[in-house]
């Protein structure tokens, strides 16, 4: 398939970035601004963010990707989780074709200024290979083949900066790595009639859950050996690079934060998250900064003006509020 | 272990309950009211539901299942889940023997008719083998040894009468039978050390979830046979009835529905869904009922002074409105 990747990547410092709410996944992720120097990677990544899912699990007609937060789509955030990791080069976000103009929308009402835009394939393991194949075509000056590509689900936006080195760092050094979780529910094998065959023993099995690294030579390869079934009915990274590289993937216990957007009712769940990350962050700095304090109220009538928290209907007062501390401690 | 249960059966006519607001799970369930000639059971059917958990995966200090919900706990939820199903016999409640006098209270002040309070064991197996246990010990006139039980878990709230009747009539059949749902993430085998060993086609596989359904018979027989490891280790209720008793478990495909409330995130799932169920109920009577809205009115002044609506910060207001037409629709 062609890929005609659309560039949105730009030079712009940090700096220079308007003011938005940052979400911080957890109080680690938080803690964790203050070792960057600690979990720098000397060699470089990229990552694919493959959103081209319909949502239909959701029973919703906008894909879940797509959803607002706080008037804020869920793939900005997941995008977001990313860019404000200082070693990440880009973020190639895949997307359905008709989409692309929505995405588009995005990144410019976000200032998003490391992602590109992909067009997606007819399954999952189609637009993953043309996200990995857009990031080998780059052209730019500086640009450089990543050595190590991180796949994450657009819809799995609480990711933090710990884990990322984890899988990074063990990618580069096995070949592969991806996240697990333990399981939730017990696994049963059954019979082609619809009866109980076996039980598997739950402690010799994990959730295989993303994001799951790889360098860049072993998952091109991976695609390039793989089937065409293996494109159509494949659902797992990890085991093309098993299968065709001989790779076995170094598996590191994730948080439970890693959870992926999969019914509606998980909207329901991101936003009480998001909400509460927004909350706890305004908390650090209410102590004892009053600077801040009167700059969040000449902020907070700046903001008035903008239709940024138009979706939180009743909390729209606390939400504002809460988003003024926040940028507060964006820009401090 | 010995048993103690405390009895909170009463006689009381269905008409004689206290008004109070019903949980709809799906349009499918609230369909079913009218169909409820063609889903009754000819047999006599009782729940057990092991409610021992401390939920620890929440990071909560109140265990989930007595967490409240717009002023209800969630344990409340679940047991008129099986209560308002007219052919289901006894409902036995299994706790931890410190939570015993909170059950209690729960009962009292929802008004719960059709519970059996048991003490629960040191795991979940046991837990369960003493309310099956207890089932057996009745001594009231009326009351039968149960030709089935169902086991359904305290922190799944939304089950609905069509599937229980699916389950209550196949476990009947075949001896057992069990709630599947297709896996949310690919399953993987891991290595001692910690390497991806392969991973489960995921079509053949399921995870198995609440409510099972058992024969009485098979139930007892597995727990009579099983060993003290299976007490100690062992998850799946459906597993023992196949090891010992050779029953293998009749698995129907369960609605998203029946998940399971096991991480702090699935707080805000849960009340998402109790409000939108609320809210789905009130629209059935606001078409042109003009005495139901008038003694709306009237309940909502007494309804006043009740604490039912004190964990709707901020939504008071509507949720004792929606209160109002709910109770009007048990009423009427």
């Amino acid at each position: 398939m062609e890929v005609s990747p659309v560039y949105m990547q730009s030079d712009d410092s940090e700096q220079d970035r308007p003011a938005y709410p940052r979400v911080f996944p957890t109080g680690e992720a938080r803690k964790s601004d203050h070792l960057k120097a600690g979990l720098c990677v000397d060699f470089p990544v990229s990552v694919v963010l493959p959103a081209g899912g319909t949502g239909e699990r959701t029973g919703l007609q906008t894909p879940k990707q797509f959803c607002p937060f706080l008037g804020r789509p869920l793939i900005s955030y997941t995008v977001e989780s990313f860019e404000r990791v200082s070693w990440i080069q880009t973020v190639v976000v895949v997307v359905a074709k008709e989409n692309t103009g929505l995405m588009m929308d995005i990144i410019q009402r976000f200032q998003h200024k490391k992602v590109l835009v992909v067009p997606g394939g007819s399954t999952r393991h189609r637009s993953i290979c043309n996200g990995v194949a857009a990031l080998g075509e780059q052209r730019r000056p500086a640009a450089h083949k990543p050595k190590v590509v991180i796949i994450h689900d657009a819809v799995r936006p609480f990711v933090d900066e710990d884990f990322l080195h984890k899988i990074a760092t063990a990618a580069k050094e096995q070949g592969a790595a991806g996240a697990i979780r333990p399981l939730v529910s017990t696994v049963i094998a059954t019979t082609s009639e619809g009866y109980l065959d076996h039980s598997l023993e739950r402690a010799k099995y994990r959730a295989s859950e993303m994001p799951q690294g790889f360098t860049y030579d072993v998952i091109c390869e991976a695609y390039q050996k793989c089937t065409e079934s293996d494109f159509e009915f494949g659902t797992e990274c990890l085991h093309l690079a098993l299968q065709y590289c001989g790779t076995n993937a170094k598996l590191i216990d994730g948080p439970p934060t890693l959870w992926k957007v999969t019914y509606k009712r998980d909207l329901a769940a991101a936003e009480s998250i998001i909400k509460e990350t927004l909350s706890q962050s305004a908390c650090l700095i209410t102590g004892g900064l009053e600077a801040a304090v009167a700059l969040a109220n000449v902020l907070q009538k700046a903001f008035g003006a903008l239709d940024m928290v138009s979706t939180a209907a009743g909390c729209q007062l606390s939400i504002t509020t809460v988003t003024m501390f926040n940028v507060l401690l964006t820009n401090l």
